[in-house]
């Protein structure tokens, strides 16, 4: 019976959905060549699946819609990312927003520029783009946390309600191209409503 | 020679560029209809000049790109507005949310969200955008110096940074469809950063 588990049905499904990374980076490397040669209408299953000489049925496998799609395009570029822990809570959000700024300079600023666009008349782009951006707030909430332990927060904000400011402060400079500004800055406005005894 | 003032060259280019309010108006409508069923690729010149029965050279001349075309359709819907003056800074953001939310929950909502959008693929958008929000960024200074007057501001943040964080607020919120939002909420985030003694 142990011999045969891969032959049973269930085994067999979770192996089929299991990623291959060859073929999810092929297909990755392949949509992310077609969002940023022929914008995102060029970005279509079919197309995908031709350049990346994959499956459609597998590409929908993995990522069930465009929007699951393009935030895997995203995350493939933007890679494992973890904030600073400098032990201050305004120099870890301006070390957030240098980084961030920096990093959105090159074909990821395009790209998710691309998905908050694309969001803005596609249902499934824009539950995607919803989902990440909660991701993220938990994220902050990790660095909140350490931060309300060390006795940084005022009361009067909820620590969900900081990670919003800066994760709207970050998208609006992307979606205006003013990723010149200084961390710094953006963090002492930040930090001026939340921390304690400014 | 007085007289002739209108056959001067000059004077003629003015009063050509001078708008017809009728066919102003026709024009603005044909293209937020186009705008609203056809999405952002069919709200083109061709398209606008046919449905609204006006030349293209009048279009061009009046809205040069298609940036101040889609920025004067989003005006034509907003209106003027003038910001709340209710003596105390936090309440004027307050009330200043719960309006564009409001207003946002309809057809302006999805006009404006769609020049974001386009803004991320077209520079004639993107520039008629900055200039807007730099626009509503003058329109809350007059606010600020009033709150400043009274005594309300703290001096750690700039008037102009306090006024990017509304907006960038204001922005993610239509972004991300959370415009249910309360608006004392927001301004209470906002207002606690920036007022003296919090």
């Amino acid at each position: 019976m142990s011999q045969n588990i891969k032959t049973d049905g269930t085994s067999r499904r979770s192996i089929g959905a299991r990623q291959n990374p060859d073929t999810e980076s092929a297909i990755l490397d392949a949509a992310l060549d077609l969002l940023l040669t022929k914008g995102p209408k060029g970005l279509t299953m079919d197309a995908v699946a031709r350049k990346a000489k994959a499956g459609k049925a597998t590409i929908y496998r993995w990522w069930p819609t465009r929007g699951a799609l393009l935030l895997a395009i995203y995350g493939r570029i933007k890679g494992p990312h973890a904030h600073a822990d400098t032990g201050q809570l305004e120099t870890d959000i301006s070390a957030f927003f240098d980084h961030v700024f920096a990093f959105w300079q090159g074909d990821a600023g395009r790209v998710f520029a691309q998905i908050i666009a694309q969001a803005q008349g596609d249902a499934e782009v824009a539950e995607a783009l919803r989902q990440y951006r909660c991701d993220r707030i938990d994220d902050w909430l990790v660095v909140l946390k350490r931060a309300d332990a060390r006795g940084e927060l005022s009361n009067d904000i909820a620590p969900e309600q900081i990670a919003e400011v800066i994760i709207a402060l970050a998208w609006q400079h992307l979606l205006i191209d003013r990723l010149d500004a200084k961390g710094a800055d953006l963090a002492r406005i930040v930090a001026s409503g939340i921390l304690k005894g400014r």
